[in-house]
């Protein structure tokens, strides 16, 4: 399966544009024609659900329903609208001998996708490795594994009439979780990994690749309240940040609030919060002014709770608001509610997150809302990509040089 | 050490490019002034050399002379003249909803860097790695443990007085070879490690680091000259790759004819590379041409030999000639003599290599000769930076949000 990957890649890499895009519509045209087929497929894991253990929440995200399937037949057709990544010159000069050179943007090569649950990754994951002009090989869960051989088998049947390799797009069809071992241990077939699922899932991938993994492991995202925040703009953050999709990554879980704006505005946030909902954890500061929290425990600083919880503490200063993010962050979304100006300047030089906003929702680090168009993951690393990770971050480049017979002296 | 210099990264993230620009002036000075410092301990280290088991080239490459002292001191005011790599903005946009994003350029952090013999290279990688606003943590041979002493406490020591932390730039003084694997299992303080040596070193710090590597194993470069290259340009071109400094990755291991240019190309370019002194080691094709030529083994076409030695294989047309280096080349750097526009494009389009030349030298695959300004070593992966790796590739980015209030719907 690698070996048949690592040979589509090489056509991969010089598929015109052309191609991949009339791939990515003509596999939105079968996802549609072909919905009663796929639906049955999951029709028979949402059966299985339960059986395996999966709760209510979970067994939803599994369920394909017409709204749903026309949801991936779109994004096929919105990956397909975006410009081909491949071929754009990031860099070039003419060097004082004449040399004309370029550093041209090119696939990676093969990418090893891992994820759980919603069945409308196998689409989405394909559409962005090929459009990116790389070769896939996905694994996706056993509870959605009828969903996904469905769907795989829909989209991967438009390869060859595209003018694609039908080994493009492979889906590792075993549910033996021994074919990830070996695949994550083939860093000469597989050019990148790419885990999407809880924390354990990722770190299993982490400790096993022997090549690159594009990840994070949690999303511990903090919405810092300033001193001379305005308090109405702070109510709307911090519960959009909190309560709009709680269970993603980039919801907030920790809300810090300056010391000299606590009194005012912890009671009108936390009503608004339990208006959502939301449980809140607070420190003892936070606790003397809203009585009616729950006390926040050390492990509460550190928590992903991807639920509706929040813990509150209170800081003395910007400073010490920056100190704890550094010292429980994850690095991932972090944003800050202020007035002023030296303290976003300040708060954007120093946290050292893959996204640092400035009186926005910490909702907003997502590919679709920063312009990149599709998003595999979010990664907190700093090597290769860091943040949302959409077409672009799937590439290499390879530096170009044309000359009439230059030699170093 | 590793805590310190995680602390001294925060300092170096901020710091503005006048103290970093400062900083290597003033080292450029101290490294003039206190030459004698420098020379006396080097020296020290050169008659400990063959005790040690050293050569007389590796002796070479250890020696420190006024010349190559004023070339270490000159290095540091280039990379002073350069332009600061950090807070570039790299993309922007107003979204519709009103934010402002922009993807920013910021350090990595830490940088561990292990190299070999040459002493100059502690002075050229602090000047790279803390212009781009990192920390570094250096590990040199314990060969040039002395030159590598004085050239540390003569830069670190301008650190304090230029505004930067004096933790910056710290040597591992121990000659230990169990303090570089202590520092390879931090990936929670040391972001990046770069080996620059031989293949041994870099296995050893591959197989041994947690977090990500720049590195190259080793640079098995090509020349392949097609049925219709001009000879004149090609003997040119096929030396120069050869012979003009045999010992650096760079430089061409083997050449690759086409049967219809063999006749009457190889005789001539045999002469030449005889001139230069380089031994050849033909396939039978290319000895029934060029008898006088020794037989290649199989070994010969995956040789690095860093050497004045050439494998010399005929080829029956392009796609051979490309397979050729798929299959034995390490993608480091590979270049096409042709005059047939349709050939060069397909070995730009198809070649996997850092680097494709088309009619000019391999050895143009070069920082300095590429633009970049200083080179920290060159690259043959594909995740985060290809090619010759100078500032911006020891950078990474953050996003930066800045909003009005805004929350998603």
């Amino acid at each position: 399966m690698a070996d048949r990957a690592r040979v589509a890649s090489k056509a991969m890499a010089i598929a015109p544009g052309s191609a991949k895009d009339g791939w990515l519509r003509k596999a939105a045209h079968a996802v549609r024609v072909r919905s009663d087929e796929i639906l049955e497929a999951n029709a028979r894991d949402v059966d299985a659900g339960p059986g395996l253990g999966l709760n209510k929440a979970s067994v939803d995200r599994l369920r394909l329903d017409p709204g749903r399937m026309e949801a991936i037949a779109a994004s096929l057709e919105e990956v397909a609208a975006l410009p081909d990544p491949i071929g754009e010159v990031i860099a070039s000069s003419r060097r004082p001998n004449g040399l004309e050179v370029a550093q041209v943007r090119v696939p990676l090569g093969v990418i090893f996708m891992i994820y759980e649950s919603r069945p409308n990754v196998t689409v989405d994951a394909a559409a962005i490795c090929l459009k990116s002009g790389n070769a896939a090989i996905l694994r996706g869960g056993k509870e959605a594994i009828r969903s996904n051989r469905a769907l795989h088998r829909v989209i991967a049947d438009q390869l060859v009439p595209a003018g694609l390799p039908g080994d493009a797009v492979q889906l590792v069809s075993s549910t033996d979780r021994a074919a990830v071992g070996h695949l994550l241990a083939m860093p000469d077939r597989v050019d990148l990994a790419i885990p999407r699922g809880g924390e354990g899932l990722i770190r299993r991938v982490v400790a096993e690749a022997k090549m690159p993994v594009l990840k994070h492991y949690t999303g511990n995202c903090h919405v810092y309240v300033d001193a001379d925040a305005d308090p109405a703009m702070a109510v709307k953050i911090v519960v959009n940040s909190k309560a709009q999709r709680p269970g993603v990554c980039n919801a907030a879980e920790t809300l810090l609030v300056h010391r000299d704006a606590a009194a005012t505005f912890l009671p009108i946030v936390a009503d608004a919060l339990r208006d959502r909902g939301v449980e809140l954890r607070g420190d003892a500061a936070a606790m003397a002014i809203v009585p009616s929290m729950y006390p926040a425990k050390a492990a509460d600083w550190d928590a992903e709770y991807l639920d509706l919880i929040l813990a509150v503490g209170v800081v003395d200063s910007l400073d010490d608001a920056m100190a704890h993010i550094a010292r429980h962050g994850s690095g991932h979304t972090d944003a800050i509610v202020t007035r002023s100006l030296a303290a976003a300047r300040r708060f954007v030089a120093e946290v050292d997150s893959s996204a640092v906003v400035v009186n926005a929702s910490t909702r907003f680090n997502d590919g679709g809302q920063l312009g990149l168009g599709a998003e595999i993951g979010i990664s907190t690393d700093k090597y290769h990509a860091r943040g949302p990770c959409g077409l672009r971050e799937l590439t290499s480049t390879k530096w170009v040089i044309y000359g009439d017979g230059q030699v170093r002296e």
